[in-house]
């Protein structure tokens, strides 16, 4: 849900062409997130007064520099690179023109409020002359209130977004401070702290304004903001602790500074990052970052403006290569990740499930959990909280988490357990599933149980995350940057590291040993079985090709595959944009089967587990319909599922029953990247959806 | 699921004619219980060998008596009358023929192993002669062995069903026990006993056979049954015991009979009814009932067939009118059960919920909980099982259940619990959810919970059905019977009560009375409400046109109303044949966003609760999507939910907002109904559905 990006260099010459290619790219590899509008900010011609593309700058006096120039544009990044440019030639703009120092602020939108077009993209502004511009990734829910306090005061809106309210609210603030007295008695990191004294809501935030040039101000609370530091002489070690103004003016030397929603932006550029807390400040100036702490108690304690205390951070080293973000041979990042799964299962698994010594016993070792294990073991229930892709990722693990805990395991979708206020004590163990770590829901659930006082266990893709940083413990996925919006291989991997907790929660019982051995001899097979699975791409093509112009489609599932059913159909909706259905198939009888009909396809999931019988059933009561079957049934098990031969059947590897969920997905997400082409919509950015949901 | 009949008439003259009215109007009762085929058997004229519609009687000497006639057809029930009717017209059959005594069954088929055809349909039959005539309501598991060891001794079998291998193994064995020698050394019962021993699963089973002529015998596991009886000189009092075959036969007097799934098709011929227990054998002759009791330990200890002991029972008697199964002045059941819903609300209140003396003080009391309450408080969990529209009930009542009872409840499709075997303890209560009481899986899911201790809880509406009498407490609805195979009633019923059962459980929390006082004025209020949401009839209808010819409709709901969107689009699935699909309104980011365009109907319920603000940043959303939107909010709110006009609007009577779904979901009933009649299907009986799912 909206990238944002800033890049600021400092002490090193960088043409305007240099500087509008970096945040380009910077907006390439957020597009993910959100990819309706887009937009950037950057200095005009230092020289003379110019125009910007939203109006003519009214030339006011309080302009402190000349005005910033604003580009703004509906549609993908593509578009706006177009039209900047275009503007660019139209009004003249040197793009040879180099700066020693210069700070751009980049969006790209995913709409919320409003719909998306260029007055509702991001840079907002505060008005003309766009004294104060600003780049929001979240949503502020306390801004019509504001909006009416600042329309009151004289200000005019024009957009229907709620971050207009910021830059607005900061240029109250600025002229307030400076009541007739002249420029700069407040500082930028004072204007925004007040700023954020007055906003409700999840926000990560990037400042810009003419009245502090070459400045940079970020600030966030719930949604994600990571700083990228590039040091252009090369003599700083990383991870050097960095204080307050004193770190990175001192030395003066050349570098550069990138604001990121995620690492994907700034992997190109540097491994030197920080993960901003939430309330954190982060001020760029002369070639300086300064970090101060906000604490909304401690403002306003003088009558002025707060001054907040500064704090000490260090930098961290990104653990992820350039290749990760890119496409390599394949033409969609979901397909790539698609096949890349066999690998990113074998990171997951990484040092976590090894065979020791020569005697080739397998050993189990979740360092992130194993002080945690008692507590678990004996708590009053497992909840499983998530949203889409990683609760049906839970879901598919529950039935052995049962199994092994002898816990009861209660699923929740994160937004229905706030909505519900259900409850949670202290006594149950609540675990956290997002790829991305930073889903609101999934956020705002964890603050809940929190307070609730139960133990909190994150299972997430990112380091550094919010959940990851929040839980009081838990287990990385470590399956790589996943940056197709549809999620595929963060999905098995999180089925996969469930099943790796299952069994060290169940790991001092004997009577689960040999049932344990049997997982733990599937887990370190199941890349190859995923690679066996993998060469059904062509036959899932054909299918794909059957069904593209289908309106509907139903899957169903049960037991371990319930999970299949729900997350197979999940991925045709979100991209192949086809109205898809996953359902228990015993629930079948109680409503669905009236849907059943000659034309509607079906794909049941049939593969061999203790349900196997019921599902048989299943199918047969299908055939007495007449129902259009495509079956997914373990290998050679055709004739047992369609005696008839009259089916279609997809035929995959047979692995432990509670891994089966692993490999039988993969044929489904082949089957939603092939429909999804062959329908001729964009695999890598679904329509109206985006990657990590950080907004509720 | 199919619905079988028995009419026996002793010491009374009855004409053949009047014999098949019986018989037909018996299956019309319940042919909303399946509704694919049907079939009957009745006998032929005494005095000569006679041809059945199936194939000539090859007249084999074992024949005891003449030769039973069968008559099975595809289709509706008036379709087997119209060709009952023509065969005996073309073969001559004496209508007129008059019986003191005379045995016949009756079958209406929803189609579970082999499609809809009349060789498929029951009665089946052991074969040329019709020596044994089976109907059947069940399924019968383990019928692939008994097939193949009944072809080994040369049985040729003619159907694709599970039933087929009943009649054939009750020849087998009759044969067997006779061998050689002549007729009648074997009881009738002995033979089902020994059948019994032999056939797996769920069944209701009524047996006919020319060997023993003007008898029949009636057998169940699993799935219902009920005897009635009518006396013609009513001397004896209505719950007399009857014990054996003494009973009945002593007094000799002239009566009427009847086995049925249901007490519909029993309501208008007698009030007094015994409802037939599992492993019960009812066996009807000379005018007498005698009922043993299987039980498959005691079977075959003296190496011969099993003799099990009698047993005693009393009737009782049936507490509906006639008037509760027609249709009065409506067109459809399901019609007349939404607009019934006032009363029928005031009668699952009636009694429960009342104001004492002069004081109006408000009293809450569900006599067959009061018992039990403190244990209920206590639980671990309370875990609410059910399957389709009482699962849905169960899923709108939870919010208001944790919050009056503080336990976390944990919601279980009956299916999944089982294909999972999940954890079910001495220390959580069970809540099982069904309006007939005897839906398989919710019924084997209780069996499960008693297995593991739990305290067992039903909900039911059906008075001696088979979960009523297997729980350890509960609520019995009283919506009245359920005819419309699309549950209407039942469901605000069902809600109603747990509204209750939560004020039942929080009865001693002071922190709570403000809030159990204002539900309990709602609840008397409610059946005022309903009729006022009820006017909007027309408005749906409206609404139904608009959207007939739709492919997908979806629903978002949250709160309180996430199953109002998942139970409103499970009604238009399943009687309107449209692919509705319930959304969480809080996923939508997660997926189902991608199918927002301008063409796709979105029905959002938005009434006002905690998660109304929510739900306008949903509406704001989807509409920023260009979303083809249909909301439906409280009265006078329309302005809050749809700013711009731009989207039509459902306003329905605020209540409080735990009740709120019960007025909700009426008008999506009515949409579901109106687009029904409009696509033109059977809104009583929609394809491929059947009422009570009496098999997995």
């Amino acid at each position: 849900m909206c990238g944002i990006f800033a890049y600021l260099n400092y002490n090193i010459e960088r043409e305007r062409r240099y500087t509008l290619e970096v945040l380009f790219n910077g907006l390439r590899r957020l597009e993910y997130r959100g990819y309706d509008s887009a937009g950037i900010s950057i200095d005009s011609d230092r020289s003379r007064p110019s125009i910007g593309v939203d109006g003519p700058c009214d030339g006011r006096s309080q302009c402190g520099s000349s005005e910033p120039l604003v580009f703004r544009q509906e549609g993908k990044i593509e578009s706006l690179v177009k039209s900047v440019y275009e503007a660019a030639d139209l009004m003249d703009l040197n793009l040879g023109e180099s700066f020693s120092v210069h700070a751009g602020i980049a969006h790209t939108r995913w709409a919320t409020h409003g719909v998306p077009s260029p007055r509702n993209s991001h840079p907002q502004s505060s008005g003309p002359g766009n004294e104060f511009l600003v780049v929001h990734n979240g949503i502020i829910t306390n801004y019509e209130v504001l909006k009416e306090t600042l329309i009151r005061h004289g200000f005019t809106f024009e957009s229907d977004t709620d971050t207009e309210v910021i830059p607005k609210l900061a240029k109250f603030v600025f002229d307030k401070a400076n009541d007739g007295e002249g420029d700069q008695t407040v500082t930028f990191s004072e204007v925004v702290i007040e700023v954020m004294r007055h906003i409700e809501g999840a926000y990560a935030l990037i400042f810009k304004s003419p009245h502090y040039p070459n400045e940079l101000i970020a600030c966030k609370r719930g949604s994600p903001l990571l700083l990228g530091v590039k040091e252009l002489a090369e003599d700083v070690n990383s991870g050097t602790a960095f204080h307050d103004v004193k770190f990175l003016t001192m030395n003066g030397k050349p570098k550069e500074l990138f604001f990121s929603s995620d690492a994907n932006a700034l992997i190109e550029h540097t491994k030197k990052v920080l993960v901003i807390e939430d309330d954190e400040v982060v001020h760029l100036k002369d070639g300086g970052v300064s970090i101060l702490k906000f604490d909304s108690d401690k403002a306003k304690i003088n009558g002025g403006l707060p001054r907040p205390a500064s704090v000490q951070r260090a930098l961290s080293v990104l653990e992820m290569e350039v290749e990760q973000i890119k496409k390599g041979n394949y033409e969609h990042f979901m397909q790539k990740e698609i096949h890349e799964q066999p690998e990113s299962l074998k990171t997951t698994m990484r040092g976590r499930l090894t065979c020791r010594g020569s005697s080739k016993a397998k050993r189990l070792l979740l360092g992130g959990l194993k002080d945690h294990l008692k507590t678990i073991r004996r708590s009053r229930r497992i909840v499983f909280i998530g949203c889409g892709t990683s609760y049906n990722a839970a879901l598919a693990a529950r039935p052995f988490m049962e199994e092994l805990s002898g816990v009861p395991v209660t699923m929740e979708l994160a937004s229905d357990l706030l909505d519900r206020q259900g409850p949670i004590y202290r006594e149950d163990t609540a675990v956290f599933v997002s790829q991305s770590g930073e889903t609101a829901d999934t956020l705002l659930a964890l603050q809940y149980a929190k307070e609730n006082g139960a133990l909190c266990v994150g299972i997430t893709n990112t380091v550094g995350s919010a959940i990851a940083r929040n839980t009081h413990c838990g287990v990385h996925i470590n399956a790589g940057a996943e940056i197709g919006v549809a999620s595929t291989k963060a999905y098995t991997s999180q089925i996969v590291v469930m099943a790796m907790m299952a069994l060290a929660i169940g790991d001092d019982t004997i009577s689960s040993q040999a049932r344990r051995e049997a997982v733990i001899d599937g887990l370190f097979d199941l890349p190859n079985k995923i690679r066996e699975v993998l060469k059904l791409n062509d036959e899932m093509k054909d299918l794909a090709k059957l069904l593209m112009d289908e309106q509907s489609l139903l899957m169903f599932g049960r037991g371990y595959n319930y999970a299949t059913a729900l997350e197979g159909a999940l991925k045709v909706k979100e991209v192949a944009l086809m109205h898809s259905e996953g359902i228990l198939a015993g629930e079948m009888k109680h409503g669905p089967l009236a849907l059943v009909d000659e034309t509607l396809p079906i794909i049941v999931i049939a593969t061999h587990d203790a349900c196997f019988s019921k599902q048989q059933s299943v199918i047969q009561q299908l055939h007495a319909r007449k129902g259009r079957l495509i079956v997914m049934c373990s290998k050679g098990e055709a004739p047992l599922v369609c005696p008839s031969g009259s089916c279609r059947v997809i035929e995959v590897p047979q692995v432990e029953d509670c891994l089966q969920p692993v490999v039988n997905i993969i044929p489904l997400q082949l089957l939603a990247y092939h429909l999804t082409v062959l329908r001729g919509y964009n695999v890598d950015q679904p329509r109206n959806l985006a990657k990590s949901v950080t907004t509720q």
